[in-house]
This record gives structure tokens, C-alpha cells and sequence, in this order.
């Protein structure tokens, strides 16, 4: 199939691409390199190396003998938008192409308007681009399940079935996510919806848990290949985070209680389910939502596997629950179903001692690379505390 | 109280300025003139004719003795909105500075991308200026009962009980909104509740059915305070637009098998409505709804009142089905609840062909004005019909 990755060269992106290309799929690349701005503006970085994208996309083809098109620009451009869907002509665009960091969003109100806008309307663009190009190219759009917040009943896929008063109807799940970065995928959730009902497109919104991981099957073919890895406190994520603090010999930072739920998934499965989405199609006017991990953990779960883990290679690690930086529930009910990837055929790689000590081996090796002061969490969720400037 | 009216200078704005001028409240009045700037674009215009702001403002003056203060500006503009809100120090803002007309933002993508921007952006800049200024200042925000769409069930005010698979939780009602005004307060419903959750903030969203009518106590006090009144394909809503037909002779254009049903409120309900909200403050991070509307009306039901009136004042008045410009159910389920600001104590004034036949004279003072292009609607729903532009 002719794939087009938007965002191409993230975290997820640029893996996503190598595994698409190696499976046979004629890939392409969109990106704007905002993410490695956001670098520079933080002071912060990847703590493994990585290579410009062109420097990627080369090193690919000397491996794989495969090319990568790649697309340098915005989805905010409705004119690049457009000219790049034409030029492509994909039969499926991955849509991993947003400001996709929570504590980002939060850090002031520029952040979380930059946030909206960013993603909204480059999702805006690409629907609209679609549906005058050819309503026929579907979109497999990254949501997260950071979507659904911590609602007391069942977190469904997408959809929920409700009787009230006597009468029944099918409804979006409804949703209260925690940040204006998981707004910003509610709303893309409710436009895409939208525009499925409205023009006919062909939709899939992969809630997606949090990824952890460091290396797939491609990017460990050759260093240049490398993807990005995040352990700050704005772009870093839980289990990712906790890896690198056990090997710098920092104590892990649980926020509060440390009961806060979610799901968890192998980086390696993001790729596969990815693949899953894009060779079941939607159907014309469809809005699919899967949701996307494997297994559900509490930060203290996910701290406690780390511990484990390194004590088996000698690791002294300690926990240290700070107080935490966000507005959540540290103690409430989280039970979410995931099923329709496993129908479609997903074998998930579940989390195991073995995966968390590789992660710490390739750690080890850039581990002179961690700026400390990044490993705290500021402070943008409470009143009063971080206040937002105009 | 100190009252800043948002969008101050637009069709029910600039009423609800002088109405709460009228009942004794300091009131101030924000707004960009871009209302007017698209009539401009549209080649539209209000039916009645319309003074500027100052002029309005200086004959307000002149006939109640009361001052109103004017922040001439766009909520977009950050600094603007912290300017404004510093300056005035408002206890309550009520909001309706949006674009808030669905075939304006089906028009094409530019359209659809500035409502979602706009309003979205607006919205957010107004939030941060509040959390930092004064958490206090309580938002009354103009909500739509487009939101909700055409449910198979029940509509409620803004909340659902929900119980799923024996558990139990009250959530944000599920929303399918029907154009991407509809869905850009959507979002912002989302957007308002985190900002009460995360930082205390006290809103009200009310969501208003279809308003009707063309006068209010106030702006009949002297032809200078006249209110803008919308008749065309875009920005006119359902029963002035027939209004308006019948007294042209012009068939009134019912979409399709007019079983689309909403509700619907006169213009003098809807300024009670916003004083009701604003006297009876949401507690801190209390995010409320109300349904702003008094009685429920198909088109086709609407249609017949005209109809009946128009006899009664000696109006052949024909009624005209033509193809539906929108993508929607025409023969739906439609029962929704509206019973909080009944509790507050208004006092409905409920349609009568009085009230339509005052409407008939008042719109026949002005009917050499009527622009006959604007009459029928233009076709921006359907896929291949009125395709957008990049």
C-alpha cells in the first residue's frame, strides 16, 4: 500500500515508517521538525542520538535498499497539506502529526492555544484536503486513551451504548481528558466523527496508551536509524522515565499516590497495530475508534517493575512519590476494554523484566547524555502554582 | 454587578447589554465589528438598519442616562482580552463574542478553520485572562442546542447519568454536533470544564435554541437602538427568515420534510435567560448547563404558524419544500429537558401570531431592503455539492 506518515519523524513516526517500508509498503515521510524545535526551546533532548532526517532517510536506503519520500512542512499549510496528498497520492495517512506532550500544553496559555491550534487545524487541513482529493485515502489518526480520563464506569472502545429513560442510542464515549493537550484530541475526535458523517471519509482513532520502549526491529539495524527517547519532564513518559532515573541512580518520581491508572503498551506493538489499522480499512463514512495498549498499570505498579528489574542487574533503586504536578484522581476506578486490535490480530509483547533491563542496557550507554535539571516535574496544572502568562 | 457583554455590538449582544444597562447593572460591551465586516464579505446586511456602536452607545446615553463602556477589540488578541478584563474588572462576562453561524463555517475550509479558531482561541484567551486576573469573574457563555444533534435519546442539560455494566457516573452529555460552528462549541464546552475542574472557575454554558423576534423593550425605545435582524441563507434563522418570506411573498423554503425539530425562544426570553445566570452565579469550579429555550418547534410546524398569521393579517403565505441544504435526520425523535432556568423563574413568552404579526410589521417597514439573492440557501453539506477550496 502507498502510506504516507505524518509526523514521520517523532518518537513513534520514524519507526512506524521503517516498519511500514520493510514490510513492503511504499512509504512516505511529512514532517515539519517542529519536535526537534521544542528540543531547543526546553534546553532538553533526546537521550539517544539522532540524525536528521535526511541523514535517516539515507541510512535507510543503504540498509533496506528502500526509499523514503519525504515531505518537509506543516499541516497547518493548507497549500503544502494539499499539494503533499496530491503528490503522494497515499491510500492511507497516519496521522502522528501533533504537539503531543500533556505538560507542554500546560506550561502557559501560549502553550496551550499553540496546542489547540496546532492540532485542530493541521487535522482540519488534512480532512479537507482528503475530502477533495479522494475521499478514499484513509486516515489512521493517533487519539490517546488520556482521552477518557478516570470515569467510574467501563472505558469502551470509542463508543458507548446507552438506555435512558426506556430509549437506547449509540454515542460517542463520552470523554474529560486532563489536559489541553488531550482536549485537543477530543476535538479532533468529534471533527473527524464529523466529517466521516458528513463527507463520507474513512476514519480510525487508535486511542493510544502510553508507548514505552526504545528500540524496534528496524531502528537497531544501524545507529543512524536511531528513534528518539524522552525521559524530561515534559516530553518523557512514565515507564520511559523511570528507566533512565534507575540508571543515573535517581529515585523514581511517583506523582502522589501513585494509583494513577493507565494503559501501557511495547513500542514494537504500536507499529504492528498501526500496520492492523491501515490493511482493515474503515469503511466509507466510518468512524473507528480502537484502543490501543496491552495492559493497564499504576505508576507505583510500573516503579515497582522497575525495581525489580534492577535489582536482578545490581541497580539500587528507590522510590520517591513527589507531590504531584498534574490535577488527577491518584486513587479511583480504571477498567478499559481493548479487544478489536486482537480480533484484528495483535500478539502483544507484555511488559517483562527482560524488555525493562535492554531498556537499561541502552540506556546505560548515553546515560552521560541526561540533563539533570530536566528530571523534576514543574508545576503547571494548580492554581496559583506556575501561573500562566499573557 | 459589573457585567462586560462579549460580542456586545451582535444580534442578541448588543440587547442584552441594554437590557442588564436597563436593570441597573454597570455594563460594558466587547466586540471586534467583525459581524459586520461579514456582512461585508456576504454581501448581507441586517433587515433593520443598524447604527454604529458609538452612535448606539450615545443614544443609549441620551435615552436612559446610562453609560456604556466599550472595549473595541478581538479576543484573539491576548493582551487585548487581559487589558479588557483589568480595566473593567467585571464580575460576571457574559459571552458572546462567536462566530455562530453554521453554513458560515461549512462555507469552505477557510471557514471552518477561522469559527473553530476564533472561537476556540477567544474562548481560551478569555479563560487564562479570568484564571489570572480574578477567578471570580464568573463566564456566561453562549452555548447551542446544535450541540447535542438529533440523540435517539432523552436530551438533559449538559450532564448524563450513566450507569454501564453495573457501575455508575455522571458525565459531560455525548454530543453530535452537526457543522463545524456546532463542534467549535463543542470544544469549547470541553475546554470550560477543565478549566473549572483544573482551576476553579465558575461557567455557566447555556445552551440556546433558535432565537426569534426583533425587538426588545429596550431597543424599542428609539430607532437608533434598533437590534440587527438576519434574514438571509446564512445568517438568519428559521422562523425570522419565514417571517421575512411571508412578507415579501416569497414561499417559505422549508429543508427538506421539515421534521427537523429544535428549540426555540423569542429574544426578550433569551436576555431574562442571561440575567438569570448572571444574578444566580455557578459556585467556584462548578461548570453548569442550562437549555436556553422555552418551547419545541419542527420547521415544518414553524412554517404553519407563518402560515396562520400571515391569513389572519391578509398574507398568502405558501410554504415551498426544497432539497435540504445540510446533512441531516428530517424526521427524528426530539425531546429535550429545559427545566433549570424555569427554576430560576423565567417566565416564557411563548409564540403567538401576535407576536408574528408584530414581527410582520416591523419587517414591513423595511422590505424594499431585502436583498432576493440571499433568499435561498446554498448547498455546503453534501459531499461533491459546493466543494470547499483549499
Amino acid at each position: 500500500m502507498r502510506i504516507m506518515v505524518l509526523g514521520g519523524d517523532g518518537y513513534l513516526g520514524w519507526p512506524t515508517a521503517l516498519y511500514l517500508s520493510s514490510r513492503g509498503h511504499q512509504v512516505s515521510v511529512l514532517d515539519s521538525s517542529v519536535r526537534r524545535q521544542y528540543d531547543e526551546e526546553l534546553g532538553s533532548g533526546s537521550l539517544v542520538p539522532i540524525e536528521s532526517l535526511r541523514t535517516r532517510v539515507k541510512a535507510w536506503e543503504r540498509v533496506s535498499g528502500e526509499r523514503l519520500r519525504v515531505f518537509h512542512g506543516d499541516l497547518c499549510d493548507a497549500d503544502f497539506t494539499y499539494d503533499a496528498i496530491r503528490a503522494f497520492r497515499p491510500e492511507a495517512v497516519v496521522h502522528f502529526a501533533e504537539q503531543r506532550a500533556a505538560p507542554y500544553s500546560m506550561i502557559d496559555r501560549k502553550h496551550a492555544v499553540y496546542t489547540q491550534t496546532n492540532n485542530v487545524v493541521g487535522t482540519l487541513n488534512l480532512m479537507y484536503a482528503i475530502g477533495e482529493i479522494d475521499r478514499d485515502i484513509q486516515i489512521v489518526k493517533l487519539g490517546t486513551m488520556g482521552e477518557y480520563g478516570q470515569p467510574n464506569i467501563d472505558i469502551e472502545e470509542g463508543w458507548l451504548e446507552v438506555e435512558h429513560k426506556g430509549r437506547k442510542d449509540r454515542v460517542l464515549y463520552p470523554k474529560k481528558p486532563g489536559s489541553f493537550y488531550h482536549l485537543s484530541k477530543v476535538h479532533d475526535s468529534h471533527n473527524i466523527h464529523f466529517a466521516c458523517r458528513i463527507r463520507g471519509l474513512r476514519a480510525t482513532d487508535l486511542n493510544q496508551g502510553v508507548v514505552y520502549g526504545i528500540e524496534t526491529e528496524e531502528t537497531a539495524l544501524d545507529e543512524r536509524l536511531a528513534t528518539r527517547f524522552d525521559y524530561d519532564d515534559v516530553f518523557g513518559t512514565a515507564l520511559n522515565r523511570f528507566c533512565v532515573q534507575a540508571v543515573i541512580g535517581h529515585p523514581l518520581t511517583v506523582y502522589g499516590k501513585g494509583g494513577q491508572t493507565r494503559g501501557y503498551l511495547n513500542i514494537v506493538d504500536t507499529l504492528r497495530c498501526v500496520e492492523l489499522a491501515v490493511t482493515h480499512p474503515a469503511a466509507a463514512g466510518e468512524f473507528r475508534v480502537f484502543n490501543q495498549f496491552t495492559e493497564q498499570f499504576s505508576v507505583q505498579q510500573l516503579a515497582e517493575h522497575v525495581q525489580k528489574a534492577g535489582a536482578e542487574v545490581g541497580l539500587e533503586v528507590s522510590v520517591d512519590p513527589i507531590e504531584n504536578p498534574r490535577v488527577e484522581m491518584e486513587e479511583h476506578y480504571y477498567q478499559a476494554t481493548h479487544t478489536k486490535l486482537l480480533d484484528l490480530g495483535l500478539e502483544p509483547h507484555l511488559l517483562s523484566e527482560t524488555l525493562i533491563e535492554s531498556m537499561f542496557a541502552a540506556i546505560e550507554r548515553h546515560k552521560d547524555r541526561v540533563i539533570l535539571d530536566h528530571i523534576l516535574p514543574r508545576d503547571h496544572w494548580r492554581p496559583g502554582v506556575g501561573a500562566p502568562s499573557a
